[in-house]
């Protein structure tokens, strides 16, 4: 155990959401739930875009949430150890030449995968249900019986089995689908049917109702659903988006809701976002878009973060790996 | 066990939609799952809005479906000795006056449940996830982040426990909800945490985050949902309707979306149906229309009619009581 008391420092942004800031509310209470770990935290302070980074990241071995400049971090901070990204996704800061060596990166996975579950239960309901074109009825004002067939038995393919994939195929299983998960080697997983390795991807596609990205967006993953694969699928399938934007080609997609190639998406991630008011996407047919929600706890986002942060630390004080760490070249 | 063999007249109305018809190739596969019983049934006619129906009736010892003339039946089909909708509810033939004495009336309740609880686990979920407001948004190409809470531990208080009452109730334990059930009899259902008699309504629906109307629509649940009720509801609560549109005081409820002292609304069934393109009820804000097809299965509406139908056919060549019997006193 590590003797010394670590100091802490916690970096908000304004640009970000609220859910996802610490503030010194938060922090003390999560400090009552996690006594005996909290006792090895020394100076903890609270900095708003930059505001008084400089003048602590010079004592700071610990940082939670990513500073904007992160220039020669290895000079301006010479304590820092770990340091803590509050989104899963950290497509934003790579490559991670920034990242000091011997400083351990980790991010947020694990945050999400209960409301994932929630919003993947209902978005492949949406998708059944004609919601999207039920939906745009309404706001015509016209009454049309759009009928749809149970759900039961239809198959997912959910691409990707880390937190938010494993939640989509939890959700799967409990709507009664099959679930082919698609992942980098093709190791069983109890939330589904059935696993292939990515060099099988396009072999399962065809097999879809539903087909959920659920992958970090990295060099490899980018344009993942391209168009050749959108056009394996059923014309009666449905695609989910809960990754990022860029692992589907957009413009294609919205080219094969636009004819009626594909039968509809949900999307909760597009690129760029926020998608544009002049974008010809938010008015593709039978397309759900939501404001990159899906996955993100609107109450306890922050709670549910420093616990996953509590859970490394003591991991940390007792000189073990820590989890959700980032390889930088894996980069997630 | 009758001897005899049974004439049966399938009536069928273009004025419904096409899933609830009963044609001769779907009759024709009811009878290959059914063999032993389908023996029994002699001549089968498939009418048309009455087009056959005067020659049919004649001879006709069961009808499925209700004729739009159901005038003197008696004198007309004097070997009638039951008759059976293809809908669950039969407000729309209220009061039974017409149906003459020795007639057994079945409705097609147990139809629904499957599909039911399907759309009440999105209903749920569309409340909790703000999707009104989402797709508004959306239509008005415009991104703003508005998150939700996770949805466990949630409270829906469910008022009626038939067959669609209880597919909300299996719904909301799926999707990790409290149950409330509100009854006739306050007797305990496996599905609900709580089973309360209706004289203790107004008791429970200040606990509900979610409101569920699951009734038959008669002279007592007409107008049940009304504004001083709705004044009970926490403002955060969202009011889902399964039963029929008139359950609802349906002017408070608008009054009280468009005021925001109600968080939202899922409304399968409207007053009246359609509802006309210049209802103000189609803009009200957080409110999702489905125009009446929460609970049809579209793909095997028919099939499932005609199983319940089969498995009452047993109990009447038995000479046993029919499940599914309409009450002409209560009137479900």
């Amino acid at each position: 155990m590590t003797t010394k008391k670590l100091n802490l420092h916690i970096e908000n942004t304004r640009r970000k959401n609220g859910i996802s800031h610490i503030l010194p509310p938060q922090w003390a209470a999560a400090c009552r739930r996690h006594r005996a770990l909290a006792r090895h935290i020394g100076k903890v302070s609270f900095g708003w875009d930059g505001d008084i980074l400089e003048a602590t990241l010079a004592s700071a071995d610990l940082v939670i949430g990513l500073p904007a400049d992160r220039d020669r971090l290895a000079i301006r901070a010479p304590r820092l150890k770990w340091i803590h990204s509050t989104s899963a996704g950290v497509d934003g800061v790579l490559p991670l030449d920034w990242l000091p060596r011997g400083t351990v990166f980790t991010n947020n996975s694990g945050a999400h995968g209960h409301k994932a579950e929630q919003y993947m239960i209902m978005a492949y309901h949406l998708l059944n249900s004609r919601m999207a074109a039920i939906v745009t009825n309404q706001h015509a004002r016209r009454w049309e019986a759009l009928y749809s067939p149970s759900i039961t038995g239809m198959t997912a393919v959910i691409v990707g089995l880390g937190d938010l994939g494993e939640a989509a195929a939890r959700a799967a299983k409990k709507v009664g689908l099959k679930v082919i998960g698609v992942r980098r080697s093709a190791q069983k997983n109890r939330h589904a049917d059935r696993v292939v390795s990515y060099k099988h991807l396009d072999k399962v596609l065809p097999l879809a109702d539903f087909v959920v990205l659920a992958v970090p967006l990295t060099a490899e993953t980018r344009n993942l659903l391209n168009a050749a694969r959108m056009d394996l699928l059923k014309p009666s399938a449905g695609v989910i988006n809960i990754a990022r934007g860029p692992v589907i080609d957009q413009a294609a997609l919205e080219k094969r809701l636009r004819s009626g190639r594909l039968a509809g998406a949900v999307l909760d991630v597009v690129d760029p976002e926020p998608l544009p008011a002049g974008a010809t996407l938010w008015s593709a047919p039978n397309l759900v878009i939501t404001p990159h929600v899906s996955c993100d706890d609107g109450e306890h986002y922050a709670d549910i973060t420093i616990d996953l942060w509590f859970e490394n630390l003591a991991l940390f004080l007792a000189g073990k790996r820590l989890k959700r760490r980032i390889d930088p070249k894996l980069g997630y």
